[in-house]
């Protein structure tokens, strides 16, 4: 039985490894759905106070926008550009995300759901213009979640 | 020195364990980007072959489809009900991935670019409409790689 000498220690070297490799796992795969929902609330708040500074605080420096009607935009200068009537006090852009989904390496998912953007017309009167969006956000190096891609389109207006 | 002798298996079994890991996780993350813009390329194709049936077989059981103009449509056989214009032969969609990443652990990516919807307007003269989407893949049970979200909206037409 001598040259089983090494079966326990090897067994207990696989043992240790792979537990470690485990929760190393467990770690880096502790962001959930939740997450980028919970994210989603903060980024509205940041636009709602601090507007277009806030919203953008939230996109990747390569992040894609997919805007309805316009060109694709590339990059977060490019985007910023167009994002200057987020400080309008007349306008407020609010969404609700419907669903979302983690990759299980938890360093890429996406949020999809319902928005409104409230302004005023010319004559000053209120109006509200619906949509839907798509946002992907992706994990940066710095361990923040930036979005990746947004895209937004048209939704008909609720009937009340 | 005796009590040593356990240090060179388990040394052993850690690292047979690590290397064991480190090919798993290659096999893992084999799939890349390229995959999903090669997915687009079949995709299309299956389409343009097989209308309707082609372009759904390319969809998860529970995809949402996020149509500009109206409003969340979730799973595949609603989606279905939506899609019959793909199989009239005046009607030929056709995208172009601009852009697409993939997560670390290779099981969830997206594709973003350009459509053209060429059909046939009501004097029977070619039309086309151009727009923008963005399709989020996720690798399924089986292995397959199926869209779980697609989004749609309006681009300006080119200037030619």
């Amino acid at each position: 039985m001598k040259h089983l000498k090494w079966v326990v220690p090897f067994a207990l070297g696989i043992a240790v490894c792979w537990g470690g490799e485990r929760r190393l796992e467990g770690a880096k795969s502790s962001p959930s759905k939740q997450t980028l929902v919970d994210l989603e609330a903060e980024f509205m708040k940041a636009t709602a106070e601090k507007g277009s500074q806030g919203y953008m605080s939230y996109y990747a420096d390569d992040a894609v926008e997919v805007p309805n009607g316009g060109p694709l935009i590339v990059g977060k200068a490019e985007i910023a550009k167009g994002m200057g009537f987020l400080d309008n006090k007349d306008n407020r852009l609010e969404w609700t995300p419907v669903g979302a989904d983690i990759s299980a390496s938890a360093d890429l998912g996406y949020t999809y759901g319902n928005y409104e953007f409230h302004s005023r017309d010319k004559d000053g009167n209120p109006h509200i213009e619906y949509g839907k969006y798509t946002s992907i956000w992706k994990l940066q190096k710095d361990g923040s979640w930036k979005v990746a891609l947004d895209m937004g389109n048209a939704s008909p207006a609720p009937k009340r």
